[in-house]
């Protein structure tokens, strides 16, 4: 593979799969291309929620907005240039807030691989 | 591993091993935590340069500031909110702009485990 570099632009957005609110994910990179990770856009619309067991190392970077993640005893609030990692096997609830959120991500491996 | 979430105070920057310059990287989940990837924020000083043959896929996003990566035939300006993903094995030449640049980043695998 070679080194290549994303704009938000770049980034064609699909409704998250499982789900039916505004929650979007468009992927840049992922296992079809060869690379051991997937990397790509999250768009958040406002109060949007999800609830999910991890299938995968997910590391979230907030961009614009901001999100709230509950896993277990631990609530983080998360605004621009904040990281979250959800590691794999962690059962998380991530709530928006009101002006939503657009996040970077990178999983490890391919989340879609992963969803089978 | 639990969820855990992060802000750039969060981080301990370390120079950035091998180099000079006022590059710096802070991590914040690695190998030794038992994650199978790196995060972490870097640090890049105005005008600073590092070259490197990559020992892992490596994703940067830009926070603040901006730097050009250049690999092969190809230059990438990246600003806030932009992506460069650096897989194993591409030579890469990082410059930092006029004004630096703050990145959190996302290696696979753990990066100082890959160094040796």
């Amino acid at each position: 593979m070679k080194m290549q570099g994303f704009t938000l632009a770049d980034a064609v957005m699909e409704r998250s799969p499982g789900q039916a609110a505004d929650i979007f994910a468009g992927d840049l990179v992922g296992g079809t291309d060869g690379a051991p990770i997937t990397i790509g856009y999250g768009r958040w619309g406002p109060h949007t929620t999800l609830s999910e067991t991890m299938a995968v190392d997910d590391v979230m970077v907030v961009l614009e907005g901001g999100l709230t993640v509950s896993s277990d005893d631990l609530e983080v609030s998360a605004g621009p240039g904040d990281i979250v990692h959800m590691p794999k096997g962690a059962v998380v609830t991530i709530v928006a807030g009101a002006a939503g959120a657009v996040t970077a991500y990178v999983t490890y491996p391919d989340w879609r691989a992963a969803r089978g």
